[in-house]
């Protein structure tokens, strides 16, 4: 065995995934609870009357899971600005009575980290939610989240995309709670999903359906309210990894037009929760099934007419997404490897966007 | 002659498309223009401390674009939101201080009416954008305004399209004057649009790329910033009518990952305007350009390596939007026709959304 081992491909991003069951029980320890909940107290009794969110990529989907805690947890309304109106056409929005959150793992990219001095100069509340707590971000935001899933080996972001929904939850819930210390039967429903994430990880069914999609052309992915994020980000990882073209639809945006693109060549993943969102899939469900697409569910309930289930513990649908992603991980991993690439070191896919 | 001639395939479309200078004359008209005046001086007298947008489908790109114009033009925070976290789980958000604004072309989406109806009920100012005025939308608002386009033939919208994107920016512009009255330079600059719009219409060269593109399997579509909403309707645009499915990316998160993805293979559809946001589009084209990606670009300039490109007149980027999308319309008009399919009668496609 020589010094520097020709690493395994995609042994990096199996490495990572394998860990957020670990990173789920780290965020809840007080080392890091602690700090959390005094973001969210701090947050809380400044009483922002509405949250604007700024992210790229991967977290711009932890970002949009974050809006909708926001807008159904804390009864405030949430959006996701666009950094470009900013750092390009120099807009400069009183941001006076927001909080402005910038998600980003490096907590490096110049423009996110320009739209959070912006809005602190114009009296917003910023913060920067963030794996590097020593970073640009985190430096320039009034109060920083660090969402300590360590080092990332893989380019393709796994745990510290899920690192940032727990983290961004748990702060939700503490400016719910006012104080910023979760509920006991919250704390209690947090503590479960350690455990529940390191059973979904050990089923091998994700895995097992990378040879069925080995010669897609493409592929939809769709989902509503909580679910779509997980559905943008299967999209966005599964393009990262394996290159495969992937569409992602809210469930009624898919309805409206882009189900005439459905047909049985294109698998569908469809994100299906045990909830009003995964309920209000159903008209979406049974209008793929007329046009017999192959359609894949992630959820916890058996969908009628689906090709394949991926199954996933019966959570409330604010929790699910901490769960849904990680088996659709697995199978863009195991895909990519079916296909002939390495995950870990894919062309063309950098960590941090350096657009400014 | 029968008294029910077959119509010719694309016959709709291509009416539709023809109509659009005429429709933009037309909110110039006082008629329409006034009207509009009067709902932007009655906006600006309540003084909305952000704006929050609700649209589905092609109206949900003249709703960003809107979004764009909210914060560079009127310095206020604007956002997106999504109408299922109050339709479908129930949030309540506190909207007191928000203008919120509807953008549907029938008016008719129960979940955007709700969402309106929820707003309202929580104090804020409520804005309908339709081109329907008895529609739902328009009757559940405080304030309506009629985009004016007739009846539209295809079921892909284009007319409308750009007749919301014309009616938001007087309405954008009427509210910064805060009489709703526009200033002569501001009116100057949308009067010559029709006549630049009708000449662009005339210029055969977006047709003229459909057998370019006849055997093409996907398609990237970029822009950043005023032009991001051009390029993700651009991609609506070919999926709708030619079934061919294209991604949408803003050019900062392309180059982020998905860059990976563009080969020779990929048409990459690249929307560069004469300003900022074109500029901010160079380094995304040098990276095309080394992947050796077959990059068309919509803009006034002649940009270095491009395989081909449509002229459009060097207007401000913020007049952009009302010209670029043309022949990106007559292209996949073309497109489809060329591949067979008869894009005023899409298989799957809705006119009007009726999930909840």
């Amino acid at each position: 065995m020589g010094e520097n081992p020709v690493p395994q491909p995609g042994a990096g991003m199996a490495a990572d995934i394998a860990e957020q069951p670990a990173g789920y029980a780290r965020l809840l320890e007080p080392a890091h609870a602690d700090p959390i909940a005094e973001v969210a107290a701090a947050v809380a009794a400044r009483r922002p009357r509405h949250v604007v969110f700024t992210a790229r990529g991967t977290s711009d989907h932890a970002a949009l899971y974050a809006a909708y805690l926001t807008e159904i947890r804390l009864g405030l309304p949430a959006g996701l600005a666009s950094p470009s109106a900013i750092t390009v056409f120099g807009a400069r929005p009183d941001l006076s009575d927001a909080l402005v959150v910038g998600v980003s793992q490096s907590g490096g990219s110049p423009d996110l980290t320009e739209v959070l001095r912006v809005a602190r100069a114009s009296g917003a509340l910023t913060l920067a939610v963030t794996n590097n707590p020593s970073s640009p971000l985190a430096e320039t935001a009034e109060l920083a989240v660090d969402v300590a899933a360590g080092h990332e080996r893989a380019v393709a972001a796994t745990k510290t995309y899920t690192a940032e929904l727990f983290a961004l939850l748990m702060l939700v819930e503490g400016i719910r709670a006012g104080d910023g210390v979760l509920p006991a039967d919250e704390r209690a429903a947090l503590a479960g999903l350690p455990d529940l994430a390191a059973r979904l990880l050990d089923d091998p069914t994700a895995r097992g359906l990378a040879p069925r999609y080995r010669f897609a052309a493409r592929m939809v992915t769709t989902g509503r309210g909580y679910a779509y994020p997980t559905a943008r980000e299967a999209a966005l990882k599964l393009m990262e990894t394996s290159y495969l073209p992937a569409l992602a639809f809210s469930g009624a945006d898919l309805l409206h037009g882009p189900l005439a693109m459905t047909d049985p060549d294109v698998p569908v993943l469809a994100v299906v929760g045990a909830g009003p969102g995964g309920e209000s899939m159903r008209e979406v469900l049974a209008k793929l099934g007329e046009r017999r697409a192959d359609v894949v569910a992630v959820g916890p309930a058996d969908v009628a007419g689906t090709a394949s289930r991926i199954a996933v513990p019966p959570v409330d649908e604010k929790y699910a997404p901490l769960l849904d992603i990680l088996p659709v991980q697995q199978l863009a991993l195991a895909l990519a490897l079916a296909r002939g690439e390495d995950p870990d070191a894919p062309r063309g896919l950098k960590k941090v966007t350096s657009t400014l």
